[in-house]
């Protein structure tokens, strides 16, 4: 059977690292909610409430159940469909670069939402700016040198070696929407990270995520989702 | 041999929850930077950074290499100590959970740490109140909400049945943390959590627990940790 995807419809967002995962693997997937709409999603949350339920989206019922956050699921895509490697030390280091990426979202996201989480954007813009010029500043260059280090400590194309696993599309990914929401910050220091860069552009270069980045299943990044581009909010 | 624990030394910080599961399992440890310092730490996380080191503390040194991340650190332990249900479904949901308790964890950071993450609370004192009012009232009740629904959706004591593991520890760390955080707007919407708050007290008496909360490995909360106790930011 296809996995049933549930994520909300108009954005990349967290879910995007699961789409990508599949993609790339050829794993079928439905991706409920884009053709049943953001309520089927709240509904079908709501329908595991009193089980062993998501606290948010991105989730995958998988037929035995659902496993929810996005670094367990692609643990349990990893495992699976042996889009991860194989050896326990192995994928220990793979899930803690995973959580690393986690925490780079969620820091991206705390730029447009410093206040408050569940209000507009436009509702805490002084605020904002302050958070931008932080993570502009030191947690970018953190984060991308970590990573650069990340993948000079192993041989062979990828991030594991000699395969491709879910990190490298999530490397990927995390390198596209930096680019889309600090087009100026990236363009002044993305070349002091130039494994990183180049690993982007290989991930690109994968047969299912050629196909993915081609076709209307990938949503454009828009200022919806977790890496958002507001212009005030971007300085080289 | 005992793991060697890395951690900023005066605060409990994510660290605990690592602290906690070793306590509680009696699983031999060195907390380093507790006995070398703080400068200790850095040096040693910096003899790691090309290789397969940390991104941030907390780490724990195995023999075997370095496994970082809260989330991960407490599925290794649990895979290597038995503090953890075998089977692997279990084992999915145990760490989504957890990964959910790292959430909470990251956004009552983002409380007293709004705009700027590396400056002090202090500098950033009125986004911080702006805050505080929405996490005490949407985020609190809906992250205790889950866990309680959690709790309910399973038989026995404890949130993975008959046997306690790290997803208790981290629960009584949440619930805790709270409390100090927030003593008014705990003790006003506690009460609706009967099962999360039992579980808190069951952790509490546990063996290891018990002896480690009235040892001086233990340190108390401070307004230097993530759960920090500032009155002005707090509300029934």
């Amino acid at each position: 059977m296809s996995y049933r995807l549930w994520y909300w419809p108009d954005i990349q967002g967290r879910g995007e690292f699961v789409r990508l995962a599949l993609e790339a693997g050829g794993i079928a997937y439905d991706d409920c909610a884009r053709d049943q709409g953001a309520e089927a999603l709240m509904a079908n949350l709501d329908s595991h409430a009193s089980g062993r339920g998501a606290f948010a989206p991105p989730y995958l019922e998988t037929g035995d159940g659902v496993v929810s956050q996005v670094a367990n699921i692609l643990a349990y895509l990893g495992e699976t469909h042996g889009i991860a490697p194989s050896g326990v030390a192995d994928r220990q280091w793979l899930n803690g670069i995973q959580l690393t990426i986690a925490d780079l979202v969620a820091e991206a996201h705390n730029v447009h939402h410093p206040v408050a989480m569940m209000d507009y954007y436009e509702d805490q813009k002084p605020e904002a700016a302050r958070a931008a010029a932080q993570f502009r500043a030191e947690r970018i260059p953190k984060f991308l040198g970590y990573f650069e280090a990340a993948l000079a400590a192993n041989a062979g194309d990828w991030l594991m070696g000699e395969a491709w696993s879910y990190g490298d599309t999530a490397l990927f990914q995390s390198v596209a929407g930096l680019r889309y929401m600090f087009p100026r910050r990236m363009a002044a220091i993305e070349g002091a990270y130039p494994k990183l860069i180049a690993l982007h552009d290989r991930v690109a270069e994968l047969d299912g995520i050629k196909a993915y980045l081609a076709s209307d299943r990938r949503i454009a990044f828009n200022t919806q989702g977790i890496f958002r581009h507001y212009p005030e909010l971007d300085a080289a």
